[in-house]
């Protein structure tokens, strides 16, 4: 095997420019590059089928550690070998687990590709108007660990591919397969053209989440806290509520998803 | 009703002191003060018993918003009035939110007078480890969403009144009695004493979540998510687990508490 290894001594070098002062790219359109941090996110992207590595950067004392990874996955991007120091200056800040990479990704699917060849039961979140990283991380997080079949985002809420994301998302976002970018209603007329039952989570919903059952292609739906689903989307769902204290207004989003998602998760799948 | 407001046009007023460079102040010990931010959080404050709020940092076109919590709450702390470029030049970043507040504990309760006058049901979440304050949030505001009577925090999690802490809770933190520093073993101990039933989450457990019920009094032992929690204390727990996809490792553990807390929840106590 043969690993494009390159140490490099000097943080205003061209080659690293992708990395200079991540935290100010993460604001902006990146065309579909990513930025991937820490191993168990590299080894994410490195396993990856739909994403590919462009380059690595990777503090010298942490080779070591990474190296059964790139063993394994044998990449062929270059990789970029430096100081702590220098990748903390490049950063912009102080990147403690050690190791970047930018991604990439091959290709998105269209609403009309992911929506084909489903298995025999689907379970697949809806995110409509989630525009916080961190939720977008964690009910990516979660679909991964209820075997959700893939998620479908709306063009209102943010990018499943920023840094936060992926981070917070301990590497399922670029695990589960997704697509992104139609707006609600074109997502609810494809989703019932192929015979899915709509769930939407909402607390004034007559009928309680334990009292139904998983429905050989289920969508949930789920909208921000603040301001909750539009009533045309709640409309067009059987809406379902979590039960809690009196007074209380709702849980994190996150939250109901691992709620929900383990709810009408296929056992089977589980283990 | 005599409020105590004051307009302020200099940031470097000696009475804006405890807002200086908040950020910065977030990792040092605060003496049982806490900084409160936003709406929801500052009404929880200034209607909680066991917090009280030492003064208020509100922006001039934000005093109406707030102004009937101010009425039904009647603080009598100082309020001071400012514009946002001499709020964010103080707090040292854009407090979009617009509203600040220091808040104070009256007096933290000792696990022992935590664990008297238990009512007949006990639900209480106990936090081993729990080092991350969005984490320690999430936690908090589960344990509101579904009713559990209190939260034990040990000695080696975080304090639950950090800002973002707070933040995450959506004021739970201050809602939600607790008691913190004791070292996990004392608290076991001491739950045992008070006749709890320990149930600790563990992905190598031989039991389901699903499959237990809650005992008069329950205890749910949560540990961090990379090391888990440590085998002496998983054995003087049950260990019980949430079925995932096969090789997935584990979820976040703000939403294992989601999980377990709606679990074992008091019906009769949620709406």
């Amino acid at each position: 095997m043969t690993l494009n290894i390159t140490t490099i001594h000097e943080a205003n070098d061209p080659r690293l420019e992708a990395y200079r002062n991540i935290r100010e790219k993460d604001l902006v359109g990146r065309q579909h590059q990513f930025i991937a941090e820490g191993k168990v996110i590299l080894s994410a992207l490195l396993h990856s089928k739909e994403f590919s590595a462009v380059s690595l950067l990777v503090v010298a004392a942490r080779l070591l550690g990474i190296m059964p990874i790139l063993k394994e996955t044998k990449p062929t991007c270059p990789i970029y070998c430096v100081p702590q120091k220098i990748m903390d200056d490049i950063a912009g800040f102080h990147v403690h687990r050690g190791m970047l990479g930018i991604g990439e990704r091959k290709k998105l699917p269209s609403l009309k590709e992911f929506l084909q060849n489903l298995p025999e039961k689907a379970l697949i979140p809806v995110l409509c108007g989630i525009s916080n990283h961190d939720n977008m991380g964690a009910i990516f997080r979660n679909a991964a660990a209820f075997a959700s079949t893939g998620i479908i985002v709306d063009k209102t809420s943010c990018d499943p591919l920023y840094r936060k994301s992926i981070r917070v998302s301990a590497g399922a976002a670029l695990n589960v397969p997704y697509t992104q970018g139609d707006d609600i209603d074109s997502i609810i007329t494809a989703l019932s053209n192929a015979d899915f039952h709509l769930y939407a989570l909402s607390p004034s919903a007559p009928r309680y989440l334990k009292d139904t059952k998983a429905i050989k292609h289920t969508a949930l739906i789920f909208g921000t806290e603040g301001n909750g689903l539009p009533a045309h989307v709640l409309q067009k769902s059987e809406t379902l509520r979590i039960p809690m204290a009196y007074g209380f207004d709702s849980i994190n989003v996150a939250t109901a998803s691992g709620l929900a998602l383990a709810h009408f998760a296929d056992f089977d799948k589980l283990n």
